[in-house]
């Protein structure tokens, strides 16, 4: 087992290879880690920054096993990691955090709806659907408009669709795939809004301020932090997010994304076990961004300090407008943040940008 | 030749794979870049968190070839790479920055100290001295006490001894191994400053707030920034950085080490055509630190904003010093940097701390 806190000189290994490993690797790095990448792709951009890189399959057994032998605490940057990989990893006596119960939460719509309503984080009414009968079913329960989602895998809007009346449910259901979904009864939302949190292995947690956010076509665009909100509106985000890290026992940072509704409460829209797209904001306008923290939470040091020291405007750059580099570098209030992919295609997250501002 | 401004996903060259290349490295990588370390020692802090890593010395061909195959951009993290091999890497169509004049200027104290004076930024005074017989001579014309130096090489005060009489010159020159030295005059300095500095491809400059440095046995110790200054004092800084810069016809970042007189002036103490130990604040006290500016202007990239935007008290972390990361790393206010080095030798800087405060 790992003997923690995790001392510097050690490695710590990261299952996915994508921007989030990137930006985690270099945290890592400033605090004295070496990092092992575990990722199919060769050449992934987190691979690119880190001492030691796995190209393999994350289920592959022969990959884990090169992983545990180098890395004695183990985090990820996806949530759609094997949660086979990560009890094997466990087995053979690594530490992987945020761990099992969070991956099982997070793979599973349902059981994350029926996680968070369980702890005190309310959501919108839902309702499984196994099959197009039961759609229906569902769709008259949660009422129309409701939007239809698969239970597993799906992300930036992909595996979703809105089902307008409840006779629709049934072709709704086919055109996902025949799969096991759920129905979520629309938010009438003023904002969407997101809390970043983090948990350490002592229990204690620290949260950063509210970020607005805005999506286009379901991919993040833009995130203005801190956001503008009552103390009461922050209070009742921190409750949450506390609510969510003790319920599943969690180690590292999360990301919750929140519906502010007209009445002034919040309700969780969804939970991501990681690092979050939301909270890239905190690598200029915090001291301890959301990478440091997750990092020394995973390699049980205390957590640090979350209050801002800027007010951040975050942009992602999707496919070609990472081209448009010179002018960013030129704008003296924006700090540019790139992350190696080869390839442009066409709403991909090639980076991002944080203009920053006094507070 | 390379195409600059250099694009996001092509690869910048460091020689040298210390903790200055570790952090250059993981700036270039913040915005896009890849990063080949070319370094005798292999597993070298900087490698470890490089895309690509070539293990020769910094005189071999075959290496430089390898570095050349793959780096459009070449820049360094210490002052004494063989000037042979940048003209090597020249030839080979390569960009490197700082440049050559800046090499031959920091490499030979003599020469440094003739380039000073003559562009304007004043040093104590100096006489050379390539025998015992011109030692004493040497004594006498700058007055005892007197600081002697080798020329070349020596770092950290290594390389230098106290004559405190003429006649102990000859003595100290043989001391130091019978090479050609310059003897400097005492600076009755009130305070030790410096200034980080840079300039762009377009001839651009950006200069950061003073440091009040503070050295213990030759190695630096503590840095203060922004130091407490009168905006004249600053001004003095800005117009030497300035004049320095130019007169190599500098690329990147500059560390000038100042010695503040009784009367207001200030002197240079030396320059160090790098990335520098007491500009390590700017991690925390800046947008923009000194490790992006570097990689900003050897790429060919507009110079990003200097101001700070925290009082940083930036303290070295010596040796076994760095044993303490417990303690440190549960400071709220203490950012903590370390540079993955294995071996805790006595005096050998392992890590630094950053204690940050409100402006």
């Amino acid at each position: 087992m790992a003997d923690l806190p995790l001392a510097p000189g050690s490695t710590i290994g990261i299952l996915g290879g994508g921007q989030l490993g990137r930006m985690l690797a270099v945290a890592a790095s400033r605090l004295g880690f070496d990092i092992a990448i575990l990722e199919p792709e060769k050449d992934a951009p987190a691979a690119r920054v880190a001492a030691k890189a796995v190209a393999a399959a994350y289920d592959d057994p022969a990959g884990l096993e090169k992983l545990a032998k180098v890395a004695s605490v183990v985090t990820y940057e996806f949530e759609n990691v094997p949660a086979a990989s990560v009890a094997k990893l466990v087995e053979m006596g690594v530490e992987v955090a945020p761990g099992a119960k969070a991956l099982e939460v997070a793979q599973d719509r349902l059981v994350e709806k029926t996680f968070l309503n369980a702890n005190g984080a309310p959501t919108v009414a839902f309702a499984k659907a196994d099959s197009a009968a039961e759609a229906v079913e569902a769709a008259h329960q949660v009422g129309a408009p409701a939007l239809m989602k698969t239970r597993r895998e799906g992300y930036d809007g992909k595996g979703q669709r809105w089902v307008e009346h409840a006779a629709d449910a049934a072709a709704a259901f086919e055109a996902l795939g025949g799969v096991p979904v759920i129905l979520e009864a629309a938010a009438d939302f003023v904002r969407e809004l997101s809390v970043i949190a983090a948990r350490g292995r002592d229990g204690a947690t620290a949260v950063y301020p509210l970020a607005e956010n805005h999506h286009e076509h379901g991919i993040l665009r833009r995130s203005i932090a801190p956001a503008q909100v009552t103390p009461a509106l922050a209070d009742q985000a921190e409750r949450i997010a506390a609510r969510v890290l003790k319920g599943l026992g969690y180690v590292g940072v999360i990301g919750i994304e929140l519906f502010e509704m007209r009445d002034g409460t919040l309700l969780v829209n969804e939970i991501a076990p990681r690092v979050h797209n939301t909270g890239h904001w905190t690598m200029d306008g915090c001291e301890v961004d959301q990478f440091e923290q997750h990092i020394r939470a995973v390699a049980g040091w205390p957590l640090g300090p979350t209050h801002p020291t800027a007010r951040v405007e975050m942009l992602n750059l999707l496919g070609e407008e990472a081209n448009d580099w010179r002018r960013f570098a030129a704008e003296p209030e924006t700090r540019v943040h790139l992350y190696g992919k080869r390839d442009a295609k066409p709403g991909r997250k090639m980076g991002h940008l944080n203009r920053v501002k006094a507070l």
